[in-house]
Order: C-alpha cells, then sequence, then structure tokens
C-alpha cells in the first residue's frame, strides 16, 4: 500500500523538482511549521534517500511573536522525525522597517537563508510557496499595473531557491499534514488584514470564486505560467536587441554611462525596444525597482517621437538624452560632455 | 470660456481617435442611449465639423427589454441636436441563445454594426468602452487562465472599429453627460446581477479597490496596454519563425493540411514556438475559439519531448503528428498517407 494520493502528490513534486541534482547534494528545505512548508519537510525527508541526496532544514525566527523562538526549536526538533537527517538550523534575524512590514520580513529571511546555504554548502533551498499563493501574488500585482514579468508571479526556481509545490493547491498541503498526523503551527498574522496578503487570500479570492465560478486561482497559476514563457521570450530578444545596439565606448563606460544606438532600436517593436531602454537604464545605474514603466515610456519618446527633447530623468538620479543618433544614459552628477 | 473639462476630455479622446482620417470621411457612432456612448456621441458631433468630417449615428434595438424599439427611437430622434447630421439609423436584431446571453447579443450587434458600416460606406465606427469596461474584460480573462493576448483586453482599434474612451473613467463620460444637459439611460441589464459583467462591476471591482487600495481600474488598463505590447511583439517573432518553418507543399495543401519543419521550431523560445503551432494548427482547420493553451502544450511535447507520440488530437477534427522532421496538421477525414 502506497501513502494517502495527496502525500504522494507532494512526493511526487519534490522528485521532480530536485530531478536534475547528483547524488550527494545537500537540499535545505526552508521551513516555518505551517502547513506548506511543512508537507514540503516531510516530502523532501521521504524523497531524499531514494535520490541519494542529503536532505536538511532552515527555519527563520523572525523575533516578532511571542513564543516565536520555541516555535522554531520545535520545527528544528521535529526535522529529524521527518527524514530530515542533515543539518538543521533556526536561524534568528531582526526585521527592518523599510518597504514596509511585509517587505522587510521578506527582505532579512531570504539574507539569513542565502547566508545558511552558502555556509551549510547547499545544492538548493525549497520553499513551500502553493498554487494559491501564486494566485495571491499574481492578483497583488496584476493590480499594481505592472506587466508580464510581473504578472509571471514567482518562479519555480531562481537561483538556489526551488518552489516545487507551485502546481499543488493549499489544501493538499493541509491534507498531506493530516494524513501523517503532523500539526501545522497556524501564523496569527496569516489572519491579521493589514496585510495585503491576508485580505487578497481571505477575501478578494473568495469574492472572485464566488462571482466568476470555481478554479480562480488555478486560472490565475496558469495565467502566471503563460506571462512568464512570454516574458522569458521577449527578455531574450531584446537581450539580442541590446548586444546590436549598445555602443561599445571606454569613455562612456569609464563615468558608467551606456549609450545605444537609436537607429537599431528604431525598428524593433515597442515591447522589445521598452526593454533595451529598461536594461539601458539599469546599467547606467536606475534602481530596477523603482524604474517604472512610465519613466520608460518617456525615454522611448526619444526614439518615437523625437522633437528635440531635453534630458529624461529617470530613478537614481538617471537621465536619458539623445545625441548623434544614440541614447546615452549617464547618471546626473557624471555631466558628460556630448 | 472653453467646454466644462470633462466634455473637453472626450472631445480631445475623439479627435486623437480620428486624426488620421481625411476630409469628406463618414464615421458613425455606435449609441445605446447610455453614459458612455452618449457622451462619445456628442463629442463626436463636436469634433466632426472641424474636421471636415461626416458623422452619423448607429443604435441597436436587441429587441430583449419591453419599450427598447421606443429608446431606439429616442437615440435616432436626439443624433441631430448632438451635431451628428449624416446618417442616422436603428438597427433591429434578433438575437440567439448560442454562447450565451452576453455572448449572442454581441455577436447580433456587432453584425448589425458591421452591414450598417458597410452598405453607409463608414470609414470608422467608434465604441463608447471606457477604461472601466477595459478593467472588467481583463478581470474575467485574468481569471480564465489565458494568455498575453487575452489580457490585452479590447484594442483601441480593429478594422472599422474604435474605442477612443478606453483611457476615460466611466466617471467622466457620466459628468461630461450631466455637463452637457444629456439624460443617459440606465439599462437595467447593467444592474442584473446574472450577467459575469454586472458582478464583476459592481461586487469583484469594488471589492478590489477595498482590498488593494484605489487605482485599481487604472491598473488593469495599463496591464492591458502592456500585455498587448507584449502580444503584438511575440506575434511579430513568430510570423517571422512561421515564414521559415512552414513546408511549401503543394500535395499538402491541397488537402488543406499543413507542416511545419521540427528544426525551426525546435531552437525558439516556448511562447514563440507555440505561437507558432498554434497557427499551423488554425491555418489547419481548427477553429481559434476552442484551441486552448494546454492543446497547444500537447503538440508542443511533439518537439519537446519527441517518445514516438501518436497523433494529438486537437479541436476541430485537427490532428497533429510528426512525421520525417516535420509536424503535420490536418483535419482527421483527410487521412493524408505521410
Amino acid at each position: 500500500m502506497g501513502p494517502p494520493p495527496v502525500v504522494a502528490d507532494v512526493r511526487r513534486a519534490v522528485r521532480h523538482a530536485l530531478a536534475d541534482l547528483e547524488p550527494g547534494d545537500l537540499v535545505l528545505v526552508a521551513c516555518s511549521g505551517g502547513a506548506d512548508s511543512l508537507a514540503l519537510a516531510a516530502g523532501l525527508g521521504a524523497v531524499a534517500p531514494r535520490a541519494g541526496l542529503r536532505a536538511g532544514l532552515l527555519t527563520v525566527d523572525h523575533g516578532l511573536q511571542e513564543g516565536s523562538p520555541d516555535r522554531a526549536a520545535d520545527v528544528v526538533r521535529l526535522a529529524p522525525a521527518l527524514g530530515l537527517l542533515g543539518p538543521v538550523e533556526a536561524l534568528s534575524v531582526s526585521v527592518g522597517i523599510s518597504g514596509g512590514p511585509e517587505a522587510a520580513a521578506r527582505e532579512a529571511r531570504y539574507a539569513a537563508l542565502s547566508e545558511a546555504a552558502g555556509r551549510l554548502g547547499a545544492a538548493a533551498v525549497l520553499l513551500g510557496h502553493t498554487r494559491d499563493d501564486q494566485a495571491e501574488t499574481v492578483l497583488m500585482r496584476l493590480t499594481r499595473g505592472s506587466g508580464t514579468r510581473s504578472l509571471a508571479g514567482m518562479p519555480a526556481r531562481a537561483g538556489l531557491y526551488r518552489r516545487p509545490l507551485l502546481g499543488l493547491g493549499r489544501a493538499t498541503t493541509v491534507a498531506a499534514c493530516a494524513a501523517l498526523g503532523l500539526s501545522p503551527w497556524d501564523d496569527p498574522h496569516n489572519l491579521d488584514p493589514r496585510y495585503t496578503r491576508v485580505r487578497v487570500r481571505e477575501r478578494l479570492l473568495p469574492a472572485l470564486e464566488e462571482g466568476l465560478g470555481p478554479g480562480v486561482a488555478e486560472a490565475l497559476a496558469r495565467t502566471a505560467a503563460l506571462c512568464r514563457d512570454d516574458a522569458d521570450a521577449l527578455d531574450e530578444w531584446a537581450d539580442a536587441v541590446y548586444a546590436r545596439a549598445a555602443v561599445p565606448d571606454s569613455a562612456l563606460s569609464d563615468i558608467g554611462a551606456v549609450a545605444v544606438t537609436v537607429s537599431e532600436v528604431a525598428g524593433v517593436p515597442a515591447a522589445v525596444r521598452r526593454r533595451v531602454l529598461r536594461r539601458a537604464a539599469i546599467e547606467a545605474g536606475a534602481p530596477p525597482g523603482t524604474l517604472a514603466a512610465w519613466h520608460i515610456l518617456q525615454v522611448d519618446r526619444l526614439v518615437t517621437d523625437w522633437r528635440g527633447q531635453r534630458r529624461i530623468e529617470v530613478p537614481g538620479g538617471v537621465g536619458a538624452v539623445r545625441r548623434c543618433g544614440t541614447l546615452v544614459f549617464a547618471r546626473q552628477s557624471v555631466r558628460p560632455v556630448l
């Protein structure tokens, strides 16, 4: 008799996500003790031995709630029983306030996970995000008016991080924990409506399901996957155009400036050209996080609607000017003589 | 003293949408008598004379509500006062049931509008969709799990049809009607929660605004615009690949079959390759409306995961098989000897 179907689903997802690793590689699971990451940890513990992988666990104590060190200690203590016989660590972090409580906690968490993964020599760190988390992410980003890359949601892989459960619903992880006799921890933050994600999960997705019919989370996750492929293809095209259009001028690069030949970008579709211009702005020092679509639209007019405009300002003190058939991106302090 | 700002906004949008037309061209506005299309009709009436355009009006009587012929007659009678001195017609249609009430009414409406536009020799037919309609469309499509083209929403132009008001909110058209002393008709269907669009408008968008903050409709419309550019660029790439990959074989085309060289599509990004395969399936007779992403994913495996699979079925009785380094798409009844 095999394991219950929901447990088998989690294991299959973990096995698939780790198929390219070599025997002896160390895989760590990031586990909060919640249902998603607890089911994932159990899945890793079951899958790792047959794949010849070493398996360990990291849990992060954000220090934001009473009793959080005890809970981290509980998760650490549980690890061997889940089959995680490699390194197991509780990581204490201090959460700042920059960018709001969710962003600050996320930043502190990933910094600690990356540090530990590097120190322990891990080949992969598994994250417990499910299809429901993906749907929440896509919905939040959609209503920010961002583009295809943003709608692509969370990637199944990014650097060391892997998300094996993106194809499974939260109901599966909850059921898998129950089937395995595991008692997940219910984070009270997951019900606190001050958090945007909580409002999306508890109110908006149910309202969408009620108004549009069931399957909204699955549909949002499918949308994300299609958008990811589209964004990847457009990035590939933009990379090729950038390689042709960027002017190899050591005098410019010495001062951190970037120049792009107008004639090379004028003929490509708007979506590609704007990606090229965005990349040039970032290479010249504009911070990707604050560089918005409308900044790039202004810069794009230097190509598509050239009427002798003056310098276009983008974030990070970077400006774009058109001179002698090129767009030059440079920081204000640089003041190149052009 | 100029017109009130909201009236000026509508006129500016109409002027911009008609900038490419020639003096003497006939422009028709499709007007239900609701605030959006009434404001649009007034805008056309004000803009057309200065642009040297002839301006007329079409109103569709769907015959679905009591008094609808009277309402159509009211709209027709109002047209000259709005400055619409060209042809003015009420079009009676009979609405079927295929595809649901909204789809059937839409199909009947566009058929009648297209017929009248052709008969009257119109250069453009204006539709009153606003940014709010666009946001509703994007939200409905998003939760269907469709791709970038679908998220692009309604185009500002498609054939004869133009949507000048996609950049303006519904509040602007309502205020413009009030400022002009016009009394728009409130379609009771616009409050009937049996219609998906009504639920989206009356419940879901307000819920999103409440949960995520104001500006959701604008953000969804921006998302649509970015997705449209992305989809256009990817279609352009796919067209170029299709032109290289399609096998010019008159024996195949004689039987309505299409063949694509595997090596030409194997190296391009998944998003582009799937668009090429989709186009080949449609050329071979698959109906675009029912050809879903997952059908194409199955066909794609003949390229990316070739293990001697048998014929992959897609809608319209079309199947895809891999033979001698090509994918052949053909209708089942055709049974080519390959």
